[in-house]
């Protein structure tokens, strides 16, 4: 593929695609959805946000007629299109583009699948790019329709950190299914039983890997977006970049310390095993070293040598028993002292 | 949620709020002590520092009327309620605010629990968020009254540092309660008992980690602290302020060099275990090596072959157990000259 | 070897030497072919791109004269033939160099194999080294040729970074390869079959390394290329370098988290052959505690004492062998109990 | 405990206090010892340096007249006294305080104990603190008297640096401890023997462990120490405390591959152990296999049914004999083949 | 020992001091050996460069008459001569010194060993200064000599440079030692013969270890004098240093991976170890599986019961034979399923 493609390389190329769009200032709020043939571009409006969500991002006649209409950088456009592309910030001269991952924890199969999504914005509109048909901001849109939080009031920079805010918030309820996996975890080791599966760690571990190769590019994404120094972003807003940067560093040691434990429930497992394999033996060799000694001796008065003066005895069968409960008895307390009963 | 959501998110919902207002400068001290209905917000007083302690945060009236009468930015009410919040240290335009945790060690359980205390402070003025009743920082409070050490004749910043002094001193114990379980684990492993919990090294690390996802953005945000370089540090304080940093440093090589005593623990548990099986197996073998030789002699002359010469020498049966009896020696000298025994 | 040979260090020595020239702008193209003998070195031409590509480095003269023509740094010629040289960025006056490997993933033994590319470009020029005769970058000629892309109308430094994104992109390939190889050897163990190669593991890793050799130090050369001031880099040209460089972030990361997983199959592995191994022993175990006490019984009916008055009971045989087929069930439920069946 | 308490904190309350008071130029040597109730602070001398050894910390009247002679800074003194401070190096307005551990390695057990020492230092005087009566820098004192090295014609800095470098070159020393104990494990394990003692590297790295918390924030103490532009570090001090800072690095260098070295100890243990498990386990195996199927052939011919052919044939115990012995020595050229032998 | 002590402290003080100068511009050579006693001590002269090569340093007056000739400082005095000086370069007034570590490989015992050689150089001159008789720099004054490479025509730092560079390359070459280890390690343990030596991995870890302490705190050295902005070093060999400089990152790289490779074997290792127990483990199963049945069926029919039925029967012993063979086959079929046969 030559650089400057603008070809979406995702899997949803099939659906339809769906485009909203929302208008809104403190007072004003409309809404407008379209399919791709359907999508008007709207004039900038002075004092309102302009919000372009499209869902669906295989139409490269939709790619190119909103690029064009926002003048945005081949490589912006690239990156929105892109989804195996890193969650990444990056500044050009008319806007700033935003690249992010949300998850989906998938409980059944403790998989998690990663969507892409993007963002680019510039003064007084913002442009969402979503993959999927099902729409991931639905909430922020009610949100913005009822006027709950203070984002009516505020520009469109605002609007952005909100979407990354939200997207990082889902970070949050992965991080809370991953804790309730390791939970379950400790849980069925302790509890010693066959049902523990031993892949689950190592499935658990790979996946908080595919956690931490979205949110560490996009702590660093966020990182530079609250020092961006451009015109976009207002004074005023970067102390709430910094507070989602904050949660960004927060699910990193989240991720960092469930590796840790998960090593620890891997050390653990093997303990386990082993402790396991000492006990199996343990009882083979006491039942060996209960038995061998008293089979040699039935084995030595099953012989039949012509002199064995033993056998003679009257009471031999019974004094024989009697040695071999002795026999047992001093193994079996020996054992005992061994802490092997 | 809302981004700006003013919110408690913790347990601690249903406690009777309480209120302590101290007063002081070196020559005054004042206390008074309201429920969340007899909040009594006073104005500010030249050359007297003025706190605020408010344990119980689920009450939004007293949180908005308090970060009302000191002008709180909106994030510093989110992080004041907000119990989840990692260790941080915020610059507003009004005051500066402290998110700290405070540990709490359960020797039973040798679980370590959190409890969410933050502090907002700005010239003259320190206010403190408490989510559980019973008031952590009374000694703090007896210090002041009683004028021990030097804190009534400095001004709030100092008494922001003592608040941060505080906890992190509460580290220090928490920290020697670990050493503590360390040194249990260390003998019980050592004394090859079998009380050993094997569980115990996992669930300290888990805990380590806990104690180092607070101290690490602590130490980060004590640091923002002695640097900050607005009006309500003074010049004098940040001697104080770096020297809790070196303390927040120190317990961070505590918790580094802890779990990588536990993880030494954990080799030496598997070498244990490993020496242990070895012994059990030595044992098997020596039995089984000892007497399945002789089972053989004895199964040799239980034949019924009607020609087996042996058997008709009279002296045949004594010099087989002098056979035997050798053989065995020369097997407990093979096992010796091999270490086994 | 003196610093400052120039002398080739690779494998190819035997190579026919094949040298393209194209020349190209906006609007012409053109393309020359030619032997180490038939090297013709062209005068600059304003506004249009020259671009030597020299497969097979063997030949001073062919190296001495291009070095001249350009007026070459001799630390530039020593790196452009030093096929051991790390990846890497140099300014020098006249132009810079850019040391790169492109590997080869060879499907059969799963083994990575580097070849050394590098180029040195300035104002006008790109002169590519590849040491192979096979043309790695036809690709990229036949996109100049067929002006696909926008690099037509780009200068110099464009093709330069064009190259480098192409080289770079192979990586993503190579670590296509390496994550079917991971697949396939999660499966393997999973199936628990004995086809797998305990081997694998280590060498996949020993490749990772070889991989991350390349890559880390391409980019910090690509880092530095970026942030190269000179003259030879256009300031438009730069947010495309940033792209590639956040290429080479993400296949850093890739190799990083393919590492972990490969560490995590070698547990699992390790978990897979302790689990077989108490399987064994419990199956052993069960075999010789059921089987041991019945040999013992029936040795003790086989001994030739004068008087066992079992051996005179009518039904002694058949008691026994009730009693042995309780003792059998009694065991197996004892196991059962224990899950060891 | 307040912030601010000038209170020692460490175990040696009741030795004597000890005080020498060291005055020096060129060619001037004054030498006066006294108890804690002797003290004499002497007036400040133009060109003359003078040194304040005080050994035992408990008296709170010799701590507190020595610290409103030089004027200390409050937290200067507790640090002085605080016997679990880290090494650090802290700038005041009258002076520089730099808190050190000297470590003493007690060979029988292995342990390494830690001394708090501490020297404040300003203008043409030192004050040193040790906790402990036998004076561990008696050394340097003599050095001094007998005006060896060129410390008689250096002023108050390069005394402290010679202090300090003192300290350092005492952890060499312990260093080559920690060497000779390695050695002994490398040893002790490779010469198979039991007398192993599996806890020996644990307990090491523990230690290590100590002297890294040691030595760490002493690298960083001095690291500061060579960049104060205080008036109280002469410039050409400066290249000698850089080299002690290169001495810290060294030592780090040391502990950190001492640790790397103890992990590979630690594994080939493991491998020792396992490998073991593998010979004894060989070793049962073939007494098993060898001795079980003539066991069999021994039970066959010893039954009792009424036709059994072979037990007829005039020769059938001597062939049985035959075919025992060859099978044995089928079963060792097997083994010998499986390399078991 | 005093700090200012300038006693050599390695082990070669008994061979004979053998001193060099060579004296070289682009068209002038001169080359003079003596001994310690015939040490001439040239006047500096305009445009050539005087190179002074000391072998053996355990003569003090050698050492002080060529450091007072040269005024080189203490410091630099004192590292010339501390042979476990770790590898530093320092700028002092009047000249900069680089320490240095030549590495020997002894292939027979897979030992690496250090020789101390350090370099001290000014406007004009160099001295070097090797702590043994041979001379690890012969083939550089050869090279000067024979005036190859464009030594001749460059000054004092570019000889300076090419020893450093010289020393640097030695490094490749024992880098090239480990990788031949390494390789003998792989097939070794895949070969699964017995001849693997399990120390051998920890024993070439640990000398990598040794490599490294020269490796790094020479890159960083390297580092410093590629900066270097003193008269001492000209601009057109800055570019030369940093050549060398990436050898050394390289080099780094290698010893690093070098060290995950290890580590991989050692994995690779115990996983071999556990697989042939696993075998073994098969074997003795199969074997003790098979027979113990067989045996108790023998057992049964040896007993001496007055009424066993089965014992009467015409064809009972061939019966049994046919179903102990029909046990064994449906044994080993299970045996097979389970694949562990």
């Amino acid at each position: 593929m030559p650089p400057g493609a603008t070809k979406y390389n995702g899997h949803f190329v099939n659906i339809d695609i769906q485009i909203d769009y929302i208008e809104y200032s403190a007072t004003h709020y409309k809404h407008e959805s379209s399919s791709a043939n359907g999508l008007i571009l709207h004039p900038s409006i002075m004092d309102k946000v302009q919000w372009y969500d499209i869902r669906g991002l295989h139409d490269e006649n939709v790619i190119n007629s909103i690029s064009k209409r926002f003048d945005m950088h081949p490589l912006a456009v690239e990156d929105a299109v892109d989804v195996h592309q890193r969650p990444s910030f990056t500044e050009y001269d008319k806007g700033q583009h935003i690249s992010l991952k949300v998850l989906h924890f998938d409980k059944a199969t403790a998989k998690v699948s990663r969507e892409a999504v993007s963002i680019y914005f510039g003064t007084g509109f913002v442009i969402s790019f979503q993959e999927r048909e099902q729409d991931t901001l639905q909430p922020l849109k009610s949100r913005i329709e009822g006027s709950k939080g203070r984002i009516r009031s505020k520009n469109a920079d605002y609007l952005a950190y909100t979407i990354v805010d939200f997207v990082v918030d889902n970070y949050f309820q992965v991080m809370d299914f991953f804790e309730e996996e390791i939970e379950t975890l400790e849980l069925t080791i302790s509890e010693n039983s066959d049902n523990f599966d031993k892949t689950r760690i190592y499935e658990l571990k790979k996946e908080l890997l595919k956690v931490r190769k979205s949110i560490s590019p996009l702590r660093e994404a966020i990182n530079l977006f609250s020092r961006s120094e451009s015109d976009f972003v207002e004074e005023r807003t970067v102390a709430y970049i910094r507070d989602v940067y904050d949660h960004t560093i927060q699910i990193m040691d989240n991720v960092d310390s469930m590796r840790d434990i998960l090593s620890g429930l891997q050390d653990l497992y093997i303990s386990e095993i082993s402790l396991r394999m000492n006990k199996i033996m343990q009882f083979l060799t006491i039942v060996t070293a209960v038995f061998v000694p008293l089979s040699f001796l039935t084995g030595l008065y099953g012989m039949n040598f012509d002199v064995i003066p033993e056998l003679k005895y009257q009471n031999g069968y019974f004094v024989l028993w009697v040695f071999m409960i002795l026999l047992v008895v001093g193994m079996l307390l020996y054992f005992k002292k061994k802490k092997w009963l």
